[in-house]
């Protein structure tokens, strides 16, 4: 059986101290998270990473390198991104970090669950933030300080654990269920989704292809706020194929969704 | 006026890496709490301790270096040590790292308390921990991995602030008292009355000198646990002093207590 914590990932961007992914994999591991993702980073095998995980050399083994973070994301059901204080200004939905631990508790073992970590000194960038569903912040003294960033995956990941534990503590041990359509949609089932979106919006006129950026940003949002099933995005891939004048087809497995002209 | 985490004072003993210190820096700059007391680091001053403390410079040059832990402790009410995990064999009180948290903020700013955090490898000695009233560990995913020391503070400073912050929230600002006898007393008081107590069981020889280990371990546990206000320890010197048919006589300050042959 899937442990919950087994359906938590970290991904980490463009990470430059070799030194912070040791710290970050031995942070994980003392909370029983193992999933760890590096988009990108300046550089990953140092003597100085294997050093930090101090035994954790499991995690970094595991460790999976990714071209982009759509790469990294690809079989999540639901992304948190990380920012260093709380952007009350910004259209996500936002958490502290044990808002957090609560949700992704309550969430697993169902959804895979990815919590983003952005670069050292400047974060996620706007585009990045386009692929998180929700954002997460760690409380602080200051706003003007920040936290190390493997310290910081310190207490996301504590907190979900914390969350975990107390939740399974309270109920009933639960029948696994079935991989099925009423699950949530993963990442990848999105991003095709989303790019069927905007072919069909282009088509129709609605959206200039010059200038994608803002309406596509606002529909990321309105979609990953919804969080839908599999089944919720073949019906809204059909309805888009409809107007196209196209059939969608599904394959065999929910995940293997693609559009051919008919 | 103070301010509650003004009151709380990081301790750590026989650090090896300076490194780490840089780091608890950092970590106890995030969350607002400034007073840092290292007994014997092998090596305090190195460009990787300023490195790691990015930006936490004022923590660092506040530190202040103590050649033992009871002079690290003297001005502390409370004590807590930090243990690897839930030691519920030995006679004190536990508590996992939000516990302490809570415990802490409920007894700011009236109390100062300390939190000690052992060697890298090997943690608090036997008789570091007879300074302890108390033992906090924080909960893991395995017992047989071990949190990076400035992680661990992290994590402990950061459920201080959370509960400190929620209490702050709660309550109506409140008057700060005057230092007096009624406040619990302070940890050199405590050492002044134990050293007091032993003085007087080996006179009485309920004590053996050659070997009063066992016999003043479980006194200390005991008074500890008390927790007792200067007054307090006033009257059970009085006592002492009385058993031993000497006078008991209280300096100006408080703090300043002396036994002298009459």
């Amino acid at each position: 059986m899937t442990q919950p914590l087994d359906q938590i990932c970290i991904v980490m961007i463009q990470t430059s101290h070799p030194g912070n992914i040791g710290s970050a994999a031995r942070a994980m591991k003392t909370m029983g998270i193992h999933d760890l993702r590096l988009v990108n980073p300046t550089r990953f095998h140092s003597p100085e990473t294997k050093a930090l995980a101090s035994g954790a050399d499991d995690i970094l083994e595991q460790a999976r390198l990714c071209s982009s973070l759509q790469a990294a994301l690809a079989d999540c059901h639901y992304v948190i991104g990380t920012s260093a204080r709380s952007e009350r200004s910004l259209p996500w939905p936002q958490m502290d970090a044990r808002e957090c631990g609560q949700w992704v508790a309550e969430h697993l073992p169902q959804q895979k669950i990815a919590l983003v970590f952005g670069r050292e000194r400047t974060g996620l960038t706007n585009e990045e933030l386009e692929h998180c569903q929700a954002l997460v912040h760690i409380p602080m003294a200051f706003d003007f300080f920040s936290l190390n960033i493997a310290a910081a995956i310190q207490i996301i990941c504590y907190e979900c654990m914390m969350a975990t534990r107390q939740i399974q503590a309270s109920k009933p041990p639960e029948v696994t269920s079935a991989k099925g359509l009423e699950e949530p949609a993963t990442t990848a089932a999105m991003e095709s989704f989303f790019i069927h979106l905007e072919q069909a919006l282009v088509e129709v006129e609605y959206l200039d292809p010059d200038n994608p950026r803002l309406l596509m940003r606002r529909l990321r949002r309105l979609f990953g706020r919804i969080n839908p099933t599999q089944s919720e995005v073949n019906i809204l891939r059909g309805i888009l194929s409809a107007f196209q004048g196209r059939k969608f087809i599904r394959r065999s497995s929910a995940d293997q969704i693609n559009v051919r002209n008919t």
